[in-house]
């Protein structure tokens, strides 16, 4: 079982990636989608006159602030316009594909965070009222069910908060709690990068392999976005999860080329790939 | 089994809708809702430099023209927003609700029309490349599994079509399609309008009630979206569907009201209320 996360950069190539999903399910591997949206969503609120507002965490993890006109925002572009568009495109390459969010049968259920306290221009605030919160709860019996039905759930954020509010929750997050929770044997996250960078301005300073040890490590010197996707690295192998990829996902059969090893493995023992 | 819609214009009220599906739910009632978004989607087009554009086949029925960027806009607004918005609301009454849209599993598939013919100020024209379409089958399998799990579905536009795009379907339609698919024994249309009026604008000139043999003579003079909602409830009834309802979605306990006959009923046979 794999789980797959699709980043939303501008430049991560989904038909590639659909390519290699629609060969994955013709050899009968059980696979569950989830993308994210984040360019698309900037593009759209910017449209809307609502330009996206990035806030970074007192611990230094950068998020969108996400008031209720954002969340509004989020879901159209998130589980309106790329779930269904992605949805659509695998059922033309033959996946029955099935589309949701978070919030459809409570699927990925969080808590939403009352108040955020974020540090802007050096000074310490809180931010209250906003739509975001921490996955703590995955349905892995709807999933199962809805994968032995014989589909392939493609999922994104929102998620369904406990007073049942839609809430933007981190995508790879998300996808690490989900891998954890239906006992996927891998997590592949493919971004609009090679992988982890030590130079994030150098795409040749790759790093291949990072154990459960040295993770720790490794997110204090990951920058802006990455640091927080490698955060779920960490949440997925204590999670059980056997080994996650970052991968690239502009490439040509991108999937596969996370699965044999490409990209930045991160793995619960030095050198056990399984 | 009762499959029921929720229309898109401004004045129905979503919030007495849902307690009434709320409280149905408890009594154990089978459910399926369709909504609407059809405001919505012009008030999101219009900030989106994308203003809607509403044209007249030559039959005399008023749809939205969609090309490739209204379908986003249309996808992004009926499966987006008001999908999650619709389910969220609905878990938090305490119904399991599943959103999805026709495109999800390609539950709703439909037929794309290349090319639809329109008149344009008293001038036939050709207009090609739209996503529209016509609702041609329905995964009723799918559904009642759902529903056998527990699940209420909330079902919107668009469909699938047999290319794999999303097309832009009648939501009055596709439940008609739905409710005879299923075998629903009603079909419950809820709008900004008491029921049928012989005059539009009166709502005391409201017409309780209609069988078969004088709807076709209905067609005829029923005016814009309105002459679509009774063609939907001809097909509901030519799928035998015991009755068809079109109710008030502006007041209080709207549900319970149609289902008690407030409103327009449509049956097969004159008198014959089930």
């Amino acid at each position: 079982m794999i789980v797959l996360k699709m980043g939303g950069g501008r430049d991560v190539n989904y038909d590639h990636i659909c390519s290699d999903i629609a060969r994955l399910c013709e050899d009968g591997k059980d696979l569950i989608v989830v993308h994210g949206g984040s360019h698309e969503t900037n593009e759209i609120s910017k449209k809307l006159d609502k330009p996206p507002r990035f806030v970074t965490s007192e611990s230094g993890y950068e998020s969108r602030y996400t008031d209720r006109e954002t969340i509004d925002i989020f879901s159209m572009v998130y589980a309106g316009k790329i779930n269904t568009n992605l949805t659509a495109h695998l059922q033309r390459l033959g996946v029955n594909a099935f589309g949701m969010s978070g919030v459809d049968g409570g699927i990925i259920r969080g808590e939403r965070k009352d108040a955020i306290r974020v540090l802007e221009e050096g000074r310490r605030r809180v931010l209250r009222g906003g739509y975001t919160g921490r996955v703590t709860d995955v349905d892995a019996g709807a999933l199962n069910g809805l994968m032995q039905a014989g589909y392939t759930p493609v999922i994104s954020p929102p998620a369904l908060s406990y007073e049942g509010d839609p809430i933007n929750v981190d995508g790879d997050r998300m996808s690490a709690a989900l891998a954890g929770s239906i006992g996927a044997g891998t997590l592949i996250i493919l971004t609009d990068r090679p992988g982890l960078l030590r130079d994030p301005g150098d795409e040749s300073s790759l790093v291949r392999e990072i154990d459960q040890e040295n993770l720790d490590r490794c997110i204090s010197w990951a920058q802006g976005r990455m640091r927080i996707k490698v955060l779920a690295a960490r949440e997925a192998l204590a999670r059980n999860v056997s080994r996650v990829v970052f991968s690239d996902g502009r490439v040509r059969s991108p999937v596969y080329a996370a699965m044999n090893g490409c990209g930045t493995t991160f793995l619960p023992i030095p050198g056990r790939t399984e």
